[in-house]
């Protein structure tokens, strides 16, 4: 306990970003102050909306500052309180320091987790944000019907695949995309779906919604934008809803522009984003779901663990590669007994 | 009543619409079978939807076939009936040809109107569905709360310059745009609005809202796309409303394509179209509300009336250019007695 590795954000990218855009760094062992906690880190989420925080924007996600350390969705162990409702073995999650051992201060989006209920891992991936996120979408604005279709890109994805298994919950057909043909083998054979297409290697994503949904869209979940999102639109039902959860193809690079505006009018399309911060209010009811449908076996998830601190950066460039499967998290440390 | 003039659509436009898409005719005077009446129109409501209808497109507002008498809003005095309900001298409005008589099958749009309520023109103008539209799109989509900024393109047309009065009366900052610098006076003295420019000589939208709407632009109410869209979502606020009215700009070339699609994410953006057709429910409540807003000064309105059928296409064409101010109405025949 006296030597401590940070993953610093230092360099922000233009285009692709690369191992460049950080630095991984000894440090000094942190000391919490008075009302904080000392914790040791075990496990972190890595996930595409970290690449819009890499840019300077003008949105409520605050970006990463050139020099700090990363931080984003982890899980900790406390090893030394100097806050009253902490004990050194309480297991705690929130926005953590891509670091080995941080000083916190309880509170915010920080909070202690009971054990017992699901693997460890499970606090972050299926029980986690991205499923979450998967849920408020759904819920507040896919607000599926019975027979709709339903189109899901990057669909092996921690959020796309919950959300895909969410909507033939629902009783949509579920078409999905994914960038491998295990992937797609995946979401057939292992999820389900009533389709699923390899969005490389299709002639054209126009080409596949023809084969695929040929009756038109009425929901999408969209986690890519570009090329994608332009083919769902010219594919769109009158009162469909576009479910604007990421755009991963513009993070990288400025796309092409979405054509047919006009349709957004004349196919009473509501298109709408949303953060699922906003949202935590709806926890305890995607808790009690999800839940529910684990101990039915309706949802089904897979998940890329990668280890070592010092593997941070490459595993979450090859992130935005589509190099993943499922949901992507960085062990740390060893999980507290 | 021996002779009848009716304007024909006869080509599809590419690109702008010129006065080639259409022909004047003398054609039959039409006889009323059973059940139908015979109507001698008197006022026809010219409006930008009728662009996209002159494409094949598919939407629930089906387009003109070619070879058929163009339509639209209209209002017509009845000189002949065969149906029990209908006698000469009963006005109606509802979708109506251009034709200066037409056999019609009372139902669906078209309804008897009570005379004395308000002059015959405002049934098309003030009291129609332009206002209408108006209103639903403000109500249903943009929700203004007070002290929000709502911006209103086209703001001196038929459905701006209702929805950007709609907006003071709810307690918003109003900012509105328009083609000539007498629009824009009009919009400042006449409207109210706190803020009015000329989209034509600006430097460009952006520079316009970066002095007109300083801290962004909460409700955008669009009829126009293209670069206009474009600068509002750039200049977005987090829980921005667009209500996708109309996208004047796409209806004669295809747009550059709207970048920065991310911002719906990032700023928990909805953009929603809607066609005014689905929420006639509403007209009762808009009626009400309109009633006691002219009754206490609140809106104000302008026409601009085209005497002719044989100038409709002429007038229509101009619409598209901007030529007109206020709502545009074409006066094909004597008002009734």
């Amino acid at each position: 306990m006296s030597q401590n590795t940070v993953v610093r954000f230092v360099k922000r990218p233009t285009g692709f970003v690369d191992e460049s855009s950080f630095a991984i760094e000894t440090a000094p062992m942190p000391k919490p102050a008075d009302g904080q906690i000392l914790l040791r880190n075990f496990y972190h989420s890595l996930d595409p909306y970290m690449r819009p925080r890499m840019t300077e924007m003008d949105s409520y996600t605050p970006p990463f500052e050139v020099g700090q350390i990363m931080d984003g969705g982890g899980m900790g162990v406390v090893v030394e309180s100097r806050h009253p409702d902490y004990q050194p073995g309480d297991v705690v999650m929130g926005m953590l320091q891509w670091a080995e051992y941080q000083a916190a201060t309880p509170g915010g989006f920080m909070r202690k987790i009971e054990p017992g209920v699901a693997p460890w891992k499970d606090y972050l991936g299926v029980l986690g944000g991205g499923s979450l996120t998967a849920y408020v979408g759904m819920k507040l604005i896919g607000e599926p019907k019975l027979g709709e279709t339903l189109y899901v890109s990057a669909a092996s994805g921690a959020v796309g695949s919950i959300a895909a298994q969410m909507g033939k919950i629902m009783g949509c057909r579920v078409v999905g995309s994914a960038g491998t043909d295990d992937k797609v083998a995946w979401l057939k054979d292992e999820l389900g779906l009533d389709a699923a297409f390899n969005y490389r290697t299709v002639a054209s994503m126009d080409t596949a919604f023809k084969e695929h949904c040929p009756e038109g869209i009425d929901i999408d979940f969209e986690n890519v934008g570009g090329v994608t999102l332009q083919a769902v639109l010219d594919h769109i039902r009158p009162h469909g809803r576009i479910i604007m959860c990421g755009a991963i193809s513009e993070y990288n690079v400025e796309g092409p522009g979405l054509k047919h505006i006009f349709r957004i009018v004349s196919h009473k399309v509501r298109m709408q984003g949303f953060i699922v911060s906003d949202h935590f209010d709806m926890m305890p009811a995607f808790a009690a779901d999800m839940a529910g449908w684990l101990k039915d076996g309706k949802i089904k998830y897979r998940e890329t663990v990668v280890e070592g601190i010092e593997n941070m950066p490459k595993t979450l460039v090859g992130l935005f590669r589509g190099e993943n499967f499922g949901k992507l998290i960085a062990k740390v440390g060893h999980e507290p007994n």
